[in-house]
């Protein structure tokens, strides 16, 4: 591991434990970027207690609605999306100029999408009942999911990489280097290979940039390293990404 | 109406004609900064093909997954939160902290969550389904939808309120002036109020701040006199905000 920066007060995430979930997106992130940072509900003590009160404001004017969130000294902020794009410019995961820096939250915004319809995917009719109590009716929004709105959401970022001149060597969706949207959409590729994976391979197989965007970030050395470590939480059916085989086809 | 200013070449608005949609959180910011834009598939010949154009990536690099988006010049924005973070300081809408703005961003953010939550209600099983062949389960999330998911939303966003200082008189999320995020949750509550008429009146009633804001930003001079306009598309049943009674009690 390269030696991480040790001026800074390490970053703090909250986030439910258990699940690589939403958090995992601003994990990634961090990691890349070598970034000090405590997975507080994991790593410290009480740090269940302290993201329930932060969330209701104990200690912070702007409570978020849920986790994750992060707070880096006195700032706390929620909202996958603008976590990163507070951290972005601070990680060197970010294009400079506003108009690459809007576009890249865009992309991210976009992601995120994605991720709530994959979500929806096993919960249809209501985030508060279990997957078993709606089997039927996620069938066929499963249905949906593969046949419309991947492929849908797929050729966009397929495009996106087009457009950018993007290659194997260079599989990046903003400029010539690694932004955290490239980072996002591996995780999001990366859950739905795991939710659906005769799906997913199969509309890969036709989306090569988007599949050598996943193929090449999985490698790197800092996320190789930490998608091997414990601090690397595996998808499970708890989480946005679940696998049920009926699911999938 | 005030004088619109002169100096600047028209924002260009793209949105699909006949319901106020995702569009009209945009529409707002605009109306209320009495910007100058062009709504350009209701008003210009060709304007439905000048947004599918846009679409495909011809002539510009940032072609957005959905609309509504923005043209600006040479810059082209989609994703209506990114949009607004965009227009806020333009307009004179946002604060200008790096910290209150994201914060803005991020109750933005959770607007859209909140929005989109309530248009899966009529659309739980998919959206290239008729809510005709979906009623059952609608049924189903819409019961979920008014007694958990809406008052766990309106109970955050009065806390922001009321964290903020917020009365009567100065009904804003934000610091002591108007941002796009009162436009948003405005338009929101006012959804609301079309959709599900009794639960949101009943909701209100315990969060009162959340009242006064849709309250006073109906009453906004510009806003009442957009309100009126024929700018204005009534809220139907191809739209966020649907009503069917059979949902709401």
């Amino acid at each position: 591991m390269p030696a991480k920066p040790t001026r800074r007060k390490p970053y703090e995430l909250f986030y439910w434990p258990g699940i690589p979930g939403r958090g995992e997106y601003v994990r990634l992130a961090l990691e890349e970027a070598g970034a000090p940072y405590v997975d507080v509900v994991r790593e410290r003590e009480g740090g269940m207690d302290e993201m329930l009160a932060l969330m209701e404001g104990e200690g912070t004017k702007h409570p978020a609605f849920a986790p994750p969130f992060l707070r880096d000294g006195r700032v706390v902020i929620g909202q996958v999306a603008a976590i990163l794009f507070y951290l972005g410019p601070r990680l060197r995961l970010a294009p400079k100029s506003e108009s690459a820096a809007l576009w890249t939250h865009q992309i991210e915004l976009t992601i995120s999408d994605f991720a709530a319809e994959a979500h929806d995917v096993h919960h249809p009719v209501g985030v508060g009942l279990y997957y078993e109590d709606q089997k039927k009716e996620a069938a066929r929004r499963a249905e949906e999911f593969r046949g419309a709105r991947m492929p849908k959401f797929l050729d966009w970022f397929e495009a996106v990489l087009e457009a950018n001149g993007a290659s194997e060597a260079k599989p990046h969706l903003v400029g010539r280097s690694l932004t955290y949207a490239d980072l996002s959409l591996f995780h999001t590729v990366d859950g739905l290979l795991y939710a659906f994976p005769k799906a997913t391979a199969r509309l890969l197989r036709k989306r090569p940039l988007v599949a050598a965007l996943h193929a090449a970030t999985r490698e790197r050395p800092r996320i190789a390293a930490y998608l091997k470590s414990e601090r690397r939480q595996p998808f499970n059916e708890s989480g946005i990404f679940r696998h049920y085989r009926e699911l999938d086809r």
